[in-house]
């Protein structure tokens, strides 16, 4: 039906990811690592393996979505309430000071106010599925700061998506004062509508579908909201992935009830590869070889470790030294994140495919440093009686490269 | 990423494909006519909702792939051992004598030989879903005329992808006995191969997939070797489906202790539609408007019901006549299987817009014409004591628009 040759890329994309990603498990590193990196080897600056086509878009676009979708589902608002004032204060000010920083930064250097926003977006979100995992390995994933880092993760999840949808609604080039307003008042309208009444508009109608007669309506309707507030917040001009996430804390309290992370994962585990090793194919390898952009890359990781360093450290203020460094390293790591905003940025061309490479190089470093950093300020710490997975984060954590 | 423009044509055909499968369930009938003939109403030649992208064809053919891999991961040549060499018989003349009547009657028609042997092939395939529930409804799956028809289906899966594996490759135009002998070879040597050894293959890597300490390698692997094989199928000149066919036969000795079909589910549920709602959208209804088509898709439909009816009723010869209808009348519906022969046909040119309508129109007629008749058939014979679904075709059947 289509050229045999779409097929043949499909399937060598899936199998480098799923091999990679196998790869840096054993050599206990986490597998997104090796599906970027499969990805720039075979990507059209290198090898040359993987094509660039529509087809290839909406299959890491789809990507994404799935993979923002399972964050969603991870996110529910109450596990703020429980480390309560602190988490919000963490994820607040683990915002801030690396936006500023970055956007700063990457100012002086290029003199692009696009490219120092999105930059300064790339550097806020936290992928916290690297951390949760290393926390519930050394079995101290309910410990004080355990439970710290993963309700401020929830507020970075929320806050950095609505700096995204800022920026990348800015991204149209318009930085009128009405247009900015404009935009603002959507955005936060889009996530504050969504985020608050999506979860309860579902609530009601679950009883309507669980009494359907129908099998597995349910998964059809949670794949359909999915696709659909994707495709609405397209539509007003966001990031669709930001629909997708709202999508997915819309239903997370029925993520059990439902049983949706089992039953999303087999679609995660055929379309989240796709996502990392085509991303990882538009980054050109021969930057790296180039002094300036391997200094910016340092210059840029720096600043996003000391930035959740100072701000999320800073606001464990009070909690003793070692919980304070925990709680910032363990905020450290961008994982895909900071890639997915790069990626919204390099298409919509609003940054160069230089600062895509360093972004994407950003956050394969953050997200490989931190873990033994962790590990060895945990040391000594005696595991809890019963090692559980974060309650919040476990499937993220499962599903990453699975 | 891609244009807002293709994200909400997806969520359109998702949500219309359910919203129209839930429909045609409450009205008792198959939801995937429903998912076709919303397909139809949106499509390029109707409202001209559906587009026509690269990105259409290849999310058409990945349902189509999962939707084969599916029926493959159903069909255990065991399942014919069981009621031997009748099933074999039935299923056999089954094929000869639909192949040839719609084959011979196209030729007459349209003299075109191309035509004749695609819509041969598109006569042959049995869709023996709908039956199968039809039966399980009924509380008569264990019924000896029962297990003839799902055996005989098995048969006629692989057979009638053998058919379609010479139609398609021919379908080249290259018909010099060289090429036919060449064509033959390749197609029964990479059916029989990996029919008679990928099982055997799968058997014996299982164990050290077990012993993996990855979550869910299995899952990977399953779909891995699905996009190879139909990758590689597709790379030597066959259709790819027949790929995902022998994929899905291979693995189906692994269908319960990998709990294979439930992994398989949401990825069928996502993707599937999309073939139904595509491949309906592709069809004009223009064309029925026209006494010439409508003609033609009477006899089509006629030949395509008598010559199951003659072909598999004569071979149950014997076993009484309420036995012989049913088993030829339980062979009827062609389903989704005489479409995708059709949209084979259809995206490498060899058959005409016209004549892809009317083979969309016959699978729809024999799919909904058949339930009724076998449920008036059985009529008073007593239910079995536990109604359970067929060992076989189960999810297949659960599947269907699911």
């Amino acid at each position: 039906m289509l050229s045999e040759n779409i097929l043949v890329q499909l399937f060598v994309i899936f199998a480098a990811a799923k091999v990679a990603g196998e790869i840096f498990e054993r050599l206990k590193q986490p597998a997104v690592i090796g599906e970027l990196l499969v990805g720039v080897l075979l990507g059209s600056h290198a090898l040359g393996v993987i094509g660039e086509s529509e087809v290839h878009h909406v299959l890491q676009e789809l990507g994404a979505i799935v993979l923002l979708f399972m964050v969603g589902l991870d996110t529910r608002l109450e596990d703020i309430r429980v480390v309560g004032a602190r988490a919000l204060v963490v994820g607040g000010l683990g915002i801030v000071v690396p936006f500023a920083s970055g956007a700063v930064y990457v100012y002086a250097v290029e003199g692009s106010l696009n490219e120092a926003l999105f930059l300064g977006a790339a550097m806020v979100a936290t992928s916290v599925g690297i951390t949760a995992r290393v926390l519930s390995d050394l079995g101290v994933i309910h410990a004080l700061e355990s439970r710290i880092i993963l309700g401020a993760a929830v507020v970075d999840d929320v806050l950095g998506l609505l700096v995204l949808a800022l920026v990348s609604g800015l991204a149209g080039g318009d930085f009128s004062l009405g247009s900015i307003i404009t935009l603002a008042i959507t955005a936060t309208g889009f996530i504050i509508v969504v985020g608050a009444f999506g979860g309860h508009a579902v609530l009601r109608t679950a009883p309507a579908i669980d009494r359907g007669r129908i099998p597995r309506t349910e998964l059809s309707v949670v794949l359909g909201v999915c696709l659909g507030l994707s495709a609405l917040a397209g539509f007003i001009g966001l990031a669709a992935i930001i629909g997708a996430f709202l999508a997915g804390m819309a239903f997370s309290d029925l993520r059990d009830r439902w049983d949706l992370e089992a039953q999303i994962q087999p679609v995660y585990e055929l379309l989240v590869p796709f996502f990392f090793v085509i991303t990882g194919s538009l980054v050109d390898p021969g930057f790296f070889t180039q002094p300036a952009t391997i200094g910016m890359v340092a210059v840029v990781t720096l600043l996003a470790i000391v930035g959740k360093l100072i701000g999320c450290g800073g606001a464990s203020w009070g909690m003793g030294r070692r919980s304070m460094a925990i709680v910032g390293v363990g905020m450290v790591p961008r994982g895909e994140v900071g890639i997915i905003v790069a990626t919204v940025g390099l298409s919509s061309n609003v940054i160069s495919e230089d600062l895509y490479g360093v972004v994407v190089a950003m956050s394969i470093l953050t997200t490989l440093v931190a873990p033994p950093v962790i590990k060895w300020l945990f040391a000594g710490r005696p595991r809890e009686k019963e090692p559980t997975r974060g309650p919040a984060r476990s499937r993220e954590v499962e599903g990453i490269g699975g």
